[in-house]
């Protein structure tokens, strides 16, 4: 294979490493790599790849140094010795604090940092499908532009490098609840003997309506007014406290129901009997 | 207009009573109404419809009896007198208890009894868009079918009057976890400055994603195995524990992240850490 392009290195092969590397040798750049576990690289060196000998030196093979690790602990191990002249791009999960605190540190050693947070699994890196929103200084985003497309579709938040932890805050908050609102659905049916396979059909419905709902209660939550166009807090309060009396009777676990409720009470208290349920944010916007 | 077809009764016209006896005047059914509160008959009768000076002068108006009305102790108060001959459509929110309970008490006063589970707001009533979903005897279903048509797309769950209201639970408990974690997500991103409109697009990345896994995930619960396809339950441990601190250090509410923590916690108790998150399906069948 011809290898042009900018060098690059990516630091952590795991699932998503591995995918992040391998997209980056298929594009042809001379792709340096690292693991703590080093034959996890065979597979790589095997496709073209240059396996570092520590992370120092996979650091100094390339101007730009793709960071995906278990966590921040192990990001601060990987960025050993001076980063002069060095963009790093961080992709590993971590908070919005520990990104903006390690955008310092990296700016002290002479490197540039960008923040990443890969919205997709590891099969879609390397595709339009994968979306990876970046955030740092953008004058290193748009310079590194052209590398970064081959991972995925870019996506520039903005200047302060927390930003795309935020975003995946965000987003993970919403995947848990989705996810487990299906796993209980699943197990409410079980207890009718209905198959989870048959489940999702409904399921996909329901998620089309509520994501149908959702830049209207943005827009609500926006102008701080919740209209009740789909049912008000005091209808879902009452509905709540029927499934989880069901959900005992049945023997299936009621926590989410029971936090949905306890939500909703407090939105009641606070005067949003009446509201829709975006009235439900404010309770959201206390600990 | 001219009035065709069986006649039918209306029972409750709340905002979704109301759409249930308009579509069917739009039909040219005959169509009877009462409700608690004769005033907001007004308008359905301008169009058409007979308002009856009880709920058991309406029952006897009609062969099929459609039932809204806000709670199943309200079902009870309005279905008064003899029903011999009558099929009672019941479209109130309630517990598959409740439904089986109701579908023998009707059976014993000489009526049939279909539930029936609304997946529509009450503008899509009388439109395809409007998946209504009945239990109860099939023969009944099939009976009232070009009927039940007017209202919404027809779905058949089976012979037990409780799999509707058992379905609405499940699809109730997936939309309040969608919803809790899009105004969870909202409030982390506002401690950003990042408006709500901006994160809906970003939501709805991520909901596409979610749905996506769910056919894999019913597969997997259906075989009891759950192969970490996109991530372990131990990795969404790790980063569970970041969201909350990074949550509290934000002053923002952190109640479902900790909920996922402590299902994830016991599914990793219970020797899940290197499975998929499917498995936590194991806890909600758990009280």
């Amino acid at each position: 294979m011809t290898h042009t392009g900018t060098p690059v290195t990516v630091l952590g092969l795991g699932m998503m490493g591995g995918a992040l590397a391998g997209a980056f040798l298929r594009a042809g750049h001379p792709t340096t790599v690292w693991n703590r576990t080093a034959a996890k690289a065979d597979d790589l060196v095997a496709r073209g790849a240059t396996l570092a000998a520590s992370p120092s030196a996979a650091i100094a093979a390339s101007p730009l140094v793709v960071v995906c690790v278990s966590d921040y602990d192990a990001v601060t191990d990987v960025l050993d010795g001076p980063l002069d002249g060095r963009v790093v791009v961080n992709l590993t999960s971590g908070t919005p604090t520990r990104a903006r605190a390690l955008a310092e540190e990296v700016a002290g050693r002479g490197g540039g940092y960008l923040d990443g947070g890969i919205m997709a699994v590891p099969d879609a890196v390397g595709t339009p499908d994968a979306i990876i929103a970046y955030s740092g200084l953008r004058s290193l985003h748009d310079a590194h532009r052209s590398t970064l497309d081959i991972l995925g579709t870019c996506l520039h938040l903005g200047d302060d490098p927390g930003l795309s932890a935020t975003h995946e805050m965000a987003t993970l908050v919403l995947m848990w609840g989705m996810l487990d609102g299906f796993l209980n659905g699943v197990a409410i049916l079980g207890t009718a003997g209905v198959p989870p396979t048959a489940y999702v059909p409904i399921a996909r419905t329901a998620i089309d309506t509520v994501a149908g709902w959702l830049p209207g209660y943005a827009r609500q939550v926006e102008e701080g007014v919740y209209p009740a166009d789909d049912g008000t807090v005091d209808t879902h309060l009452s509905v709540m406290a029927h499934v989880i009396e069901e959900s005992e009777s049945l023997g299936v676990n009621a926590d989410l129901p029971r936090l949905a409720k306890a939500l909703t009470e407090r939105a009641v208290t606070a005067g949003h009997g009446s509201s829709g349920y975006a009235a439900l944010v404010e309770q959201f916007r206390q600990a």
